[in-house]
């Protein structure tokens, strides 16, 4: 059923002003069978239906329920495409904005042969169960073979309704675009393409065909990404120094540009199942180095690494009961084989608690067998259904667990610190990122456990705290349940005492958000799979011959001081080409090799961080760098800091706490703990409430919160009362 | 249906002599809906059925259906007991065997409070679907809930054949007890378990309650497997010492060794899902040992990590028809998350290839952009359904994946045997296992590909070939099903050139079988988790604290070389128990440290490989241990490849192939390659035919059969082209 935000009252004078008037004065849908009303219901998305007469083209949508221009609101135009070698695609555009098949192709950039043709009735209903003009964004939601491509055009974005049909023409849906994304990503991951406004198809000049590809990730290119000829003249090289740039700013569009800096850095690739992606090489070495660093000091603590199977039957998964619940509705079961029904469906884990501790009661018998402390590190699936997002928020994600069993809660409480302090070291001594170690409330807890720590960090320009890790304690519940006991030195049973803690690839988003700039990532050097790049300034006069043998003295000096270092001698681009793209993809120290610094016997070092300049020579290159990069790694975190607590606020009355969260503050409250946990709903129904009135308001925040939200909408960090020592 | 392998003719004359007889004179049972039948023949297991009259106790049957007591097979008697605590078991054994609670609960280790209960008829009908008599260990089928433990008497393992009710109790089935194994595990892993005969419960002395523990895995320890008490005196632990010993020998029973071996040894422990296995800190170290070599030789072909998800929609997975062919029977498939359906069912990786290569063409455009190297570890699925085993068949392993695409099939194919020489090094240098690099026969080539290679290792014992890992040239196949076109030098559009290529945890069983003996484990020093284990010859008189300084010196020495090495000082382990301890788990080398050590400033080295013992100064302790690990790592390599060798046999006559075979041999032939490829089919027949007919011969081969089969039951190598230079 429908849920409109506001009252809808039915009365005969219709307005022909804005819509918002429209919606209050004309009748809504009551359609309860419809499904899109039924899923824009169950997902909370606030929204708005009215009736009209039976509208099959835009024009006559334009006569039956026209908008006002001044509004920002607007109705869409609809098209199903399909193309023999490149597929389906549903384009939605605003009323007003023409598609023509060849900007289309180019936008999408789909190569070779392209033959672009609007679907026939048969083809829409079979793949978006919708007849002919009654197509909407929201009929992706109909495409069970997921094989049709959803592309919105940005401008609906800037929009503050936009209004389409919900699989019939007689009424239309009113949406905020976030909640439409929020909607359609439900089902699928839309390319967002930027078509030109009545320009009858012709790109403007100063957006080069070229340039579209930064818009969306699907078309990202590897390292060849200054065109496909094999001439790189000066002015194709100068479009592929466009190319290179970031479409969003991080401060216009929080979001957007965080999918642009990922893409484009080619850490990231999207997949065609929601809430999963690709970690390519520049994202997987920082995870590989994180790894290798976390090895070492959980060794020193005696844990050792294992692996335990990743599938878990009902019985077990079910066994702790709050568990259980915590987790039920993000498991992914596996039900068949080939053709034929398993027996019974198998959980693919969502964490291995139930996996690992029936093999902890076998091994544990006496106290001489504790501490057991085994990690492994592993993928996971929890089948979220809310804002996928990549390293943030995604259904598949890799991460090490702990799991340790003791003989008193004192030892478990020692490890859960450990294993916290190490988390709280990862962000700040490896990513820079200064974090707050805390308590979880009660009801923010791990499932089934006793006391959750966590590190919490700060995302600048969204001004939310995210999670950075857990650290559980776990107390005696799981060894109750899975019968860990052990006989003590008294010859009594005992139960075990538990610990388990985690950290996921979340970390590489969280750094991606609080160090990267318009130009890209900026990486910091004890995790940047590079940390310096050579790049010798060649030209005509001065070619790679003349400076290939000095730049590999420079390389080789650099290797043997363990500095990850590249040399980019490749002559199919220019240095200013090469500039751009290790910026982007963040290296810490760029090394300039000119005509002078050959003569000089010198290089120009040029900090990413910062864009500090200086030329140091030969002699003491490789100690200078070691040097500067251990100079960048904590300078990176001091502005981190100073910036962070900037932004943390106490607050000590209510009318201060809504007003500070909205300024990007992190709010220190007083905080009464489990005694009185209602004042935690409390606190979220209200801050939620106060919020959503100003929503309207502040149509810029409802853009930065398009792609990215907090799991606490307005509830950040309030929730954690802080750790002593 | 039935589809019993010898023919049964019904007359009215019954011989009352053996089985044999009986069933080719009594009426076979003709009932097409039994699930225990259909499944029998869908396994295609050879299998005989009777009739007879209706028997619901062991007496019963022992008038209605007699066996001859010559004829070493047997009737079954089988109980089903509850516990409160420790859950639901289905006891088969022999009908000659009487089983007590108290015998069984102590072979099955059952601790705390026992109470064993024959389970009642209700539970009977619920959880296994029989009503009173007519139980049998193929109902263990029904048991849906996977909440029932079946426990087999090792005896039923010795006879010829078994036979059992099919859910009623008018007729019985025959099988081999290899073929009741193989259909059990289809649904439960069975614990196996030795009962004393008839001796009314009492465990024979010469086998003391404690060993029982060797039999099985479920029940093995950690390091604190010397018994319960706090008070270790001298009886206990040479009761902990009788406990480490293996209770199989790897010639008698190689397959009952190998469970042995690796659970005793701390590398696997067993799961609740059939064909799943925790890999311990013991195997999973060398796991990543492997990798660390691993991923330094492929940073230098210039390969990089990376990770993609490990879910597939059923579209890209089919895209391919051969390779899913291959695939599909083995798939598992996600359907549910929480509650509800997904939109379509999702596959688990069982390979990658449709799931990278989308992304590679995306990602190629020029051929500047090639070669693209890109390798994954990860975790994969084959829900496989024979013969599931630790390490070389399992639903779900570990490995590494490797996909590259090339700009020509030449460069392809030097990426193929490239890859497949560092597998070739992975068995070679680290493993200290000869293998035999060569081609695939199209039969066998990866599903998809143009040509597999493959390098192939000999286990002793079984004498069978066992591929060790492959390395696929797969042609321009996946290309063009992915569209992945590169534009050339030319301009002109291009399809790449692919490969991709595997090594899995396969590598660490194939390691045990090879250099495992009647102690334990051998590990090859290389992959050793713990290369040397210093033991301090600790007494009354002669205390810890003597020696330990010395001990100290000592281990910081051989650190200071990165010999990964241990100093076990733990005090309630005497030092015979350590020894063997360690041995058992494979350690190259012990180090001794006793007064007269401390005395003469030097220590005895024990080489678990062939035992040598020697005195070395602490002068040149470090040193020499490092050259012995390198001489132990060449002995083991030479003493596997000798054997191997001395079993590689040229054969150019048929009536020699099989007898070979039989002899435990590598079999050279002639081979015409692909132009006649019914000869290959022709092999396969003949040989396995002429080997059934040796079959019932042989039961000594049976045993050895029992848990480990080679993919082609006597076709081990035959199958492969010799790889030239």
């Amino acid at each position: 059923m429908t849920q409109p935000l506001h009252q809808v009252v039915t009365t005969p004078s219709i307005s022909t002003s804005t819509m918002e008037d429209m919606s209050t004065l004309t009748a809504a849908l009551d359609d309860t069978s419809n499904p899109i009303l039924a899923r824009l219901a169950s997902l909370n998305l606030p929204h708005n239906t009215y009736t009209h007469p039976l509208s099959a083209t835009v024009d006559e949508l334009l006569t039956n329920a026209p908008l006002s221009t001044d509004s920002n609101e607007c109705h869409t135009k609809n098209l199903f495409f399909k193309d023999k070698k490149h597929g389906l695609f549903l384009v939605t555009v605003a009323s007003s904005t023409d598609v023509n098949t060849k900007e289309l192709a180019s936008l999408l950039k789909l190569d070779g042969k392209v033959n672009l043709r609007l679907a026939d009735e048969e083809l829409l209903l079979q793949k978006l169960g919708v007849k002919k003009g009654c197509l909407g964004p929201l009929a992706i939601m109909n495409n069970v073979d997921k094989d049709v491509t959803l592309v919105l055009d940005e401008s609906l974005l800037a929009k503050v309704k936009v209004h389409s049909h919900p699989l019939r023409n007689d009424a239309s849906v009113v949406l905020a675009p976030e909640d439409l994304m929020t909607f359609v990503r439900e089902y699928c991951e839309p390319v967002v393409v930027k078509f030109s406004e009545k320009m009858g198809g012709k790109v403007p000049s100063s957006r080069p065909e070229g340039e579209k590809g930064a818009t969306k990730p699907r078309i990202e290119k590897g390292e060849g990404g200054a065109g496909k000829g094999a001439n790189v003249n000066k002015k194709q090289t100068k479009k592929g120094e466009t190319q290179l740039a970031l479409k969003w700013s991080k401060s216009e569009n929080f979001a957007m540009w965080y999918s642009d800096v990922i893409v484009l850095s080619e850490m990231i690739s999207y997949y065609d199942i929601s809430g999963c992606y690709i970690l390519r090489p520049w994202s997987y070495k920082i995870w590989e180095l994180i790894q290798d660093w976390f090895n070492i000091q959980i060794r020193k603590l005696g844990v050792e690494n294992s692996y335990f199977p990743m599938f878990v039957s009902k019985d077990r998964l079910e066994k702790e009961k709050d568990h259980v619940e915590g987790f039920a509705p993000e498991v992914a079961w596996v039900t068949k084989s080939g053709d034929g029904d398993l027996a019974a469906p198998i959980a693919v884990r969502p964490t291995s608690e139930t996996i690992m501790y029936p093999a902890f009661a076998d091994w544990i018998r006496s106290h001489r067998d504790l501490p057991l402390k085994l990690n492994q590190w592993s993928n996971v699936v929890r089948w979220e259904f809310k804002d996928p997002t990549p390293f943030l928020r995604t259904r598949e994600f890799l991460w090490q667990e702990g799991h340790t069993a003791h003989a008193s809660y004192e030892d478990a409480d020692v490890m859960v610190r450990q294993a916290l302090d190490l988390y709280r070291r990862v962000y700040e001594e490896l990513l820079a990122i200064p974090v707050i170690p805390g308590y979880k409330t009660e009801k923010e807890k791990f499932a089934g456990g006793h006391q959750t720590t966590t590190v919490e960090a700060y995302i600048p320009v969204s001004g939310r705290a995210i999670q950075g890790a857990t650290s559980h304690n776990l107390g005696q519940n799981f060894g109750k349940m899975f019968d860990i006991n052990y006989q003590d030195e008294k010859g009594e049973t005992q139960i075990a005492w538990q610990t388990s803690w985690g950290l996921t690839t979340r970390t590489i988003g969280v750094m991606v958000m609080v160090h990267g700039d318009d130009t890209g990532l900026i990486l910091p050097p004890r995790v940047a799979p590079l940390q310096c790049v050579i790049v010798p300034i060649v030209s005509k006069t001065f070619p790679l011959e003349n400076v290939a043998p000095y730049c590999e003295e420079i390389l080789k000096s650099l290797e043997e001081k363990n500095i990850r270092c590249k040399l980019d001698d490749r002559s199919i681009y220019n240095p200013g080409w090469k500039y751009a793209h290790w910026e982007q993809k963040g290296v810490p120290i760029r090394i300039e090799v000119g005509p002078r610094d050959l003569e000089n016997r010198q290089a120009r070092l040029v900090v990413r961080f910062g864009g500090e300049k200086i030329d140091v020579g030969i002699g003491t290159l490789a100690s200078s760098i070691v040097t500067k990069l251990e100079e960048i790694q904590s300078n990176m975190f001091a502005k981190a800091k100073e910036f962070r607590d900037s932004h943390l606020v106490q607050v000590t009355e209510w009318k201060d706490f809504v007003p500070n969260l909205e300024l990007h503050n992190l709010v220190l409250t007083p905080w009464c703990g489990g005694e009185h946990t209602d004042w935690e709903e409390w606190v979220k129904e209200k801050s939620r409430e106060e919020s959503l009135q100003n929503r309207g308001k502040r149509a810029k925040m409802r853009e930065r919160q398009l792609r990215w939200r907090p799991r606490l909408c307005a509830f950040p960090l309030i929730s954690r009362r802080w750790m002593r020592g």
